[in-house]
């Protein structure tokens, strides 16, 4: 389990929500409170948005309480869009490789789940991945290779429609080796000009995740930064949360997301 | 605070004591039970001796709990006389240098605690150090300045009065510049062919120290490995703990420790 | 390219031939002379035979110039057989996962060369890893999915057959995606009673390997580690170099090397 | 001997200069031509002016030429004002503290060079610096207790009389301490809002320094970044480059640098 953050409005500097709040990303590095695990130290990442159309990227194995380069570059970022994302590993090994964000041209992702059982359907998982996007895997997590999945089967034009679609694939995989873990899947997207944040697992258990509105924008959480609950929404189980430049912010309830996303959720 | 473990005896695996137990020492990295910080997660390091006079060393700055490299040595390194370190930072920054244990020629030195107030003093107690020690230093902690001053003091051939007299020399200074904060010191010293282990703090609250002798040797410890506290003995506060080969393990209570160390306990 | 060096035959501490010669493999991180590239600094990793069954592995992503506790260690760490291994880089990250040499079971595994147009077939390649093996796959590089298919065609049992086979497989994925670059294969496997060292190019132009035996034993090496070529026997391109414990040394010519490498040759 | 690169005038991309260009600076790291090492793989750092008075700072310990967060930290920075260096250790350990540009308020300072004989005064030249700046130490080069001593002088307000006074102390106490191994100073100080360039030696062979004026701005560099010399300019040994927000760039010849800086030449 990880913690992460979104934002996506005006833009703000970095360690206005990354560092300075009471339990900002960096503190819940050490301390998260809704997560399995309280201590996310296995590396972080931020990417953004500035000037060029791809974004920054900025990953390291170090823990994010006490990486001095993350609080300078935090105090000197502004930005209409970021991601932060502190890590606690499942098992891969901390490489920067593997930690999130994952980049690929405009896009950035960044996941807090698990995919049950990985290691028996790592390899027919990746095998679906094409040529093309499996050049540029780097890590060897999971989250990244649903990512390139997710890419290959068209998710920057149809962000929950592919992403539904990349995860009843996976689902698949897992039965047919007979895995009963689950797969649990909150994660978020973006190519800078809005966000898809999904909320979704096949046992009804996915990581949590909260949002908010802003004077200057949209911030999402998997735990609320100021430790308190009012003033967060959740995003329910099984639902999707899409914002657009331009747009009023929404929640694709579960049973509204279309004819792929309910197969899945029903497989 | 930190957490850290020496061993004494037969040689062992360092794995056994260092990884392998329910509550190891890699276990206190993410979950220490007895200290002011539970997340031990800023660096981490071993020292040992084999079949060279002056110890071998290992250090680094991500958390022990990741580190495959510590797992694979633990395993294959066997000593008679073994530190390892867990380190949640006071301050200063992350890296190797300012990991321990530290070594100098023939010894190893850790510690657990703080001198309160250290910036206010750090110059004039590293003016202190004769010059010849002086360009041994590689980074910037009180714990490596103490460890330098008290080889100055003599302490190869003194560990307990030139370890007096060091603490004593640190409380003067933190008494002329008005320094309230306290000095705590539970720190272990070798040779390799025995252990000296204080546990000492001018406000009474020294980090915990225990100690338990098993079929093959002496093993001392921030907090029980097993988890359990029966079979371990308390350090008692102010006393000192020594080892030597070939002479029976025996406490210096505070009132028998001598001259200067109660002069610098009743300071 | 890379630079490379092993070593069997009684105990010896690894700085008499990793860090002390005045051409050593750490000397060669900085200035090599006969590789394409100068400078090996990106990881290096050693990895040795001690009292367990299975090997000891330290891989850093620093420079082997600066590292302290690779000095530290190669005084401290005496075995019959090891490895060291200088990497540069041929496009795939720094992490440790992708430093040589890699471990598996009782296997050590190390490669200096470069299978052409890799990113072409990588998914491919990768897909003729058995889930069992493929589970273990940690990094990114050719390397290590060489080494993985190596063990997937039974290179422990026969260590010129399943690796000419390996060769084979690799050379014919090539040629179906059309790839003009070389395949160049100089490496060296041991299970820790004894080497296989391959020097072979689809080009004929293999990285340079050398071998010597000394009063202590055999050592393999990239480059010479005294900076003189006499002395040392080369390795004929194309051959094979074999040592087993109780036998003589002795030199698979190209020609004699069976029907499978001598098919892979021909091809 | 070092590698660095400064610039100041309109925004500009960091990559047009540190990345970009045929000998850049990231090339430097791997391949210097004019440097004693042609390898400056010992860590790097950057620093810059954006939108907060005080720079931003990333600096890392791995070579620059592999560090994929410089790259994309590059491609994403704009600044008027910044820093870029790659560090060959003269003996000091690799880690981010001792990675220059050094930072202290608004004030960055990087240097290539060394002083002769470090460890045998470095005790009385850090017992120099006063408390206030002394706590502020991190790392355990030369150069940053150089920066530290100047800022005590009064580096911020007189930029060139407060370093020749700095120098003149360093040269009393190699004088007193009877090194003969030479100081070396090619150094540059910035606020942000201008630059102070300075080569110096006592030995007369200051590490190279050159400087250009393009159309956006000055670059000053330890080496031409396209790798031909003409359109550049040396600033001579001995002299002073100084540049203001609009004020028209000057050099200070040794003879002209005011009674302080003449009376440390001479010495």
């Amino acid at each position: 389990m990880c913690r992460f953050l979104a934002y996506h409005g005006d833009p703000v500097y970095l360690d206005e929500l990354v560092c300075a709040p009471t339990h900002s990303l960096v503190h819940q590095s050490l301390h998260a409170a809704e997560a399995k695990t309280e201590t996310n130290g296995d590396g972080f990442g931020i990417g953004w948005y500035g000037e060029r159309p791809e974004p920054g990227l900025y990953r390291e194995v170090r823990p994010a309480w006490s990486d001095e380069n993350l609080r300078s570059l935090s105090r000197q970022i502004r930005a209409r869009t970021f991601f932060a994302h502190v890590r606690a590993s499942t098992g891969t090994s901390t490489t920067r490789a593997n930690c999130h964000p994952f980049a690929h041209g405009r896009h950035l992702f960044m996941h807090n789940g698990q995919i049950g059982g990985y290691g028996r359907i790592k390899r027919r998982l990746e095998a679906l991945i094409p040529d093309a996007l499996y050049e540029s895997r780097q890590g060897s997590t999971d989250s990244e290779a649903l990512f390139l999945l997710a890419l290959a089967n068209g998710v920057e034009r149809d962000p929950v429609g592919a992403m539904a679609e990349t995860l009843a694939t996976v689902r698949g995989l897992m039965r047919q080796a007979g895995i009963d873990e689950p797969l649990r899947f909150t994660a978020i997207l973006t190519d800078g000009e809005g966000l898809t944040a999904y909320r979704w697992a096949c046992d009804g258990r996915p990581p949590s995740l909260y949002w908010r509105e802003t004077a200057s924008g949209l911030v999402v959480v998997s735990e609320p930064i100021d430790g308190r609950r009012d003033g967060w929404n959740v995003v329910p189980k099984g639902a999707t949360l899409v914002a657009r430049a331009g747009e009023a912010t929404r929640l694709i309830e579960p049973d509204a997301a279309g004819r792929r996303f309910a197969a899945t959720l029903a497989a």
